[in-house]
């Protein structure tokens, strides 16, 4: 059994159709409407191109079977979703936007059989929108997980949560939302944390303003979400009490990854305007795609896309043999948030003047996937938890005899 | 007279009241505005903002003495400028935005007393604004000015202009232009044009659509013009006729320098923003300022700021001396767009989920200074320059023989 | 068939063993004679090195099974070359440095019965060293293969050959030499040489001096070697007459490859060496391995380690499979002689003055991984390829007609 | 008195007189013997070189003008130590190769007349060598001078000094040593070191080792030190005593900037070398210098040398207003040194194999200039006293009442 990177012939056929429906189907509308989501219609065309894509049996490659997916697992979906994301509305058409792909994810994973067909299922058609809620404002939860301060304390038949998410990804339109909350311990200790399931007119959940971000492509906006005195009953508890934090885990190490795998199809679209700029427009007395610094900008973008998609085979492969993966995935996070920024920007520079203009989509994909390198741990968190690591290893070798 | 870097007392003061200015007066309507100065009130705003920087006696720092303004030379326009450029309106406020700035010093080298009288006074003070008519959209001259294809053909009494102008900055609201136009010779040859000045309401002119770009500070916009049978008379000619390429180059080593300087003013409005706020955000048991990778980011802030300016000091000084200084400031400026674009990039890291978001200045400050590595040259044109130089010295001394 | 990336367990077996025999038979006696292998014995020392590799089972892992290797194709390699190049002497001992192992390859694919018993068998026991001599001084073949300008003019039962080559690896004391010739056309036109195996002995053949390199673990050194009237026989021919530069292209694309997991084991090496240090070394208060910046450093080697990896895991696959895998061993030897600098260089640095002194082995190695953005084509005749081939599909896409 | 950056005629004279005589006496000899002072004679070679300098009126540029030199203030040596540096050598024939230079420049500021005379006058002269005996190995003052472990002991008459030194440059030869001992405190806490001044000959004091660097132009090598009950009398104090660290600043802010210039210098010889190689190399169907990747390595080494004369134009014009100029210093040591390695490194892969091999110099310089990144401050630490500046300035703001 030697190592194998095929794809079997129902995955070729399931990029080569996510391909066909991106491309014929999506990219007109995202580029009619200048890339922002909500100025395209918000859910009315979210319904609209998920329909679409149930009818080009393109739609929901992640979500099992029995509710009406593909199946794939992380491998697969890797081509799959950088097809998808070739479009900025892709991953919406297929229902597999941050955060409610990751949210099927885990709910597949964690949630019991009642709360997978009173969330899980409706979520996995497209009937509802989800949002996790985790990240907090200062001095709360952001980088640092360590810190969550919103706490759920135990009543008769549940518990009451009180606090205040920011930047929660969906939430406006959401029709449930995960919320993480800290029922043992002090902010500062990471043990503790439990998730909990709610529907979003749950009384005492309240979604506050959109925050302006860079990024206009995810449906729901960012926004504040405040939970004052919000009761759920024990039923609404995901998995089990103070095991929140290992579930993040098994939520953010794949998300991470499709995050990946989506922002490096609008990379890639961002790349091949550029070159189809480059091979026919003319000047300096050549094509400028005939340039040799411009022959180094192309060069280092393809460099930069086969690296990014080899180090998620890499990560994906793990995932798919239950391993946690945790460096492989921080590692193709880093790199991969990295090398997207610089494809685009450096196929924005070898298109001058327009590339900074909305004539091309080349200005707004610079926009688009700048936060990426902050969304889901800054480089610098996967960077210090890396380097935690080997060091830590290092320094257990020294102390041990040597054999 | 050993090498002296003090700046006489009358620009330190100069320097001190355009900073105590900018930030008390311009900043906060900058950032009321979110920095889109057309949303702020554009031509209505402007007024506004130069009546308060006359008051304050920081008005046009740049021009003619017997025109209103301060007459200070390159040198020290440096550290004003950059004061303005603090905030993305300060330019403006100062009447120091281009494309105004750079019109005031081209015309006052080679504008004749009546064209001055005409045009530069009330340029200079502040009544009309004006644009430049070079850039053309492709295949005509963009980043290489030889390919310009709009074409002044002489006639009775003057000169009859058709073309296509493109990205002309300010266009929407000037009170008249400057149209760089081919009298001769074919597109592809560099000599042969000619520098036109024509009031904006001359029938044959027209300015076209705004064209949407990452930045949103410009008043005016960047717009396309067009010339149908624009006739101007013989006095419009600036200058002599085909010398328009060299007069250009009066204009752009200058104008390249005062770009570097407001933007680094920005640049530096970013870094501030940064430090202070991982001076106090607590994270990872420290505060975020004190972790070894933030403080590589801050630091290496400090270096392109220390770089550019010194950068700036050696390009200005040759230019007060009368020097062409293509290579001082073909340096400077690629330098300098490229730092200033870094530092503002770190700033928004550092800052994380804040830094991509519209609660801090950030995000806007990153569309804002992403085109200038495109506008003025692209660093790629620029490199070709700098390297054509030098490798076509070696050439020379490998053919003469040795003293 | 999902992907797979697992080794079978009789290669998971040789990594191990490579691993074992490396790190304590091999590295120590590179160690005491700091890594010059010319001082450290030269071909003795080969001869002693294999003999033990022998014994522990681990000699020539890419040789056919038949002539006494373990026959592994391009993607078991990986793992195991990078372990034997953990030590700069691992891949002599194992007979599997350049260009031996190269001319393995090569021969195995291309030679006829008689060649593979001549100069296959006891190249591939370890018997001989061979040389391949295709480079060139200027004006003739470096990175631009066309200007080939070694001639081989057709003879009564042979070829006589003239010319002069220059960087030819293990020329002092090999056995045989591959000759890189032209057989028709001009130099400066890629079409037309011919690869012909010789002796070294053979009357016309010159050894001549050593070009002294930054790298010093290479047997043979880097060689000038001269053809004056060298007479071949018909039988010298390897393959067929005027398809020399195909046959480079069967030797170059897995030579690139090897040389990538090589340097990779002793980039590797640096990274363990300067994770030792800072694991135990302490300064401002803290162990250097727990500041930012050393962790900084530490995440890169890291990322920069795995993404060569996963490249090659891409390109090696490819290979196996029969592709010419041009894109894809172009991209991982860029990027993975990039890497290796980077991360040998950050050793350096994290070790501080013990890091550019001999009394680590960093100082050495930072030398020794220098040349290898230069050695089998430099990163930028790479970047050139990999650019040429997607502007040009975007020329062709261009011209033609949109289905 | 505007800014004004022309040298004074006396000092362009000598930079002029400098660049004759570095280029045309002594960089033969240094090509002729590859670089490595001792094997080219050592001390011997010193000697004929400083005596070649003294006809030539270019030696001791920075000497007292009492003292047979020329006096130059910091601002004025950049020119001259940068043509002195374009050769390895230059700086030993000039006789301002550290660390004489930082030590002529710190006794003339602090030694008494008595030391003056004992000391400084043969060093100025260039009748002996020194050294400057501070770093000291692991655990004690490396980077961090605070972990300073050798200790100066009172007792009658004098001092009894023990502690072990490393990387002591210049040792091996010099006439006199500069000691830095702990006089009061403990190790880890910065205060109470104090500089003692002693004849090589002085009993207890002895230079072990060389230790092996990759650089190998600086005469006398980088040595271990050892004192062993090493007796000073009271007249060997440097100064007052307990004053030592800030006497080290003294001497550390620029020699730092001594160290930027001579390598400056050393990396225009690499950068003249390459362009010379690209304006006459032809492949690719073109001369190298004309390939676009070619021409951004030497525009971007164009602009490396510019902007790191500039910030030495900045940090030299505060030292010699007689300010600390930490910030400055620091920050044009860091760009500096990482701006002298691109540099060379780009000079390096602009000449391919040739570029590696010893046929150009570019390989050793390439040797040379890495340790300079590590010596006088690694660019981690540099960056980190950057960082803390800014920072604590930014919490001190924090913490005080806004006006």
């Amino acid at each position: 059994m030697p190592i194998d990177l095929t794809y079997a012939p129902e995955v070729s056929s399931l990029i080569e159709r996510t391909r066909a429906f991106t491309r014929g189907v999506v990219l007109p509308i995202e580029d009619r409407h200048g890339g922002d989501i909500s100025a395209a219609g918000g859910d009315a065309l979210r319904i609209e191109l998920q329909t679409a894509a149930k009818q080009a049996g393109v739609f929901a490659p992640h979500a099992p079977l029995e509710l009406g997916g593909h199946g794939l697992n992380m491998s697969d979906r890797a081509p799959v979703f950088e097809e998808a994301g070739y479009s900025l509305f892709g991953p919406t058409a297929l229902n597999i936007a941050a955060p409610d792909e990751g949210n099927v994810h885990m709910l597949a994973h964690v949630a019991n059989p009642e709360q997978k067909q009173q969330f899980l299922a409706p979520l996995a058609h497209g009937d509802v929108r989800s949002a996790f809620a985790m990240t907090e404002p200062a001095p709360g939860a952001g980088s640092d997980p360590a810190a969550l301060a919103t706490r759920a304390l135990p009543t008769a038949g549940g518990w009451v949560i009180n606090g205040k998410k920011w930047f929660i990804t969906g939430a406006d339109g959401a029709g449930f939302f995960i919320i993480m909350a800290r029922t043992s311990g002090d902010a500062g200790l990471r043990g503790g944390a439990t998730m909990f399931l709610t529907p979003a007119d749950t009384p005492g959940l309240r979604v506050g303003r959109h925050i302006g971000t860079l990024d206009k492509s995810m449906i729901g906006g960012h926004c504040e979400v405040f939970f004052d005195d919000l009761f759920v009953p024990e039923s609404a508890v995901l998995g089990e009490v103070d095991r929140g934090f290992e579930y993040a885990q098994v939520r953010l190490g794949p998300a991470r990854m499709t995050h990946v795998m989506r922002w490096l199809g609008a990379a890639r679209r961002a790349h091949d305007v550029a070159v189809t700029h480059v091979a026919q427009r003319q000047g300096f007395g050549s094509t400028l795609g005939d340039l040799g610094m411009i022959q180094k900008m192309v060069a280092d973008n393809e460099i930069d896309i086969a690296a990014t998609r080899a180090l998620l085979v890499r990560a994906c492969w793990e995932l798919d043999q239950g391993q946690p993966a945790s460096n492989s995935t921080a590692i193709a996070k880093t790199y991969g948030a990295e090398a997207i920024f610089r494809i685009v920007d450096r196929s924005v520079q070898m298109c001058g003047g327009l590339g900074v203009s909305e004539d091309l989509p080349l200005a707004r994909l610079s926009r688009e996937v700048r936060p990426f390198r902050v969304y889901d741990g800054p480089s610098e968190v996967h960077r210090w938890a890396i380097a935690k690591r080997v060091v830590g290893a290092a320094k257990r070798a020294l102390r041990e005899p040597a054999e």
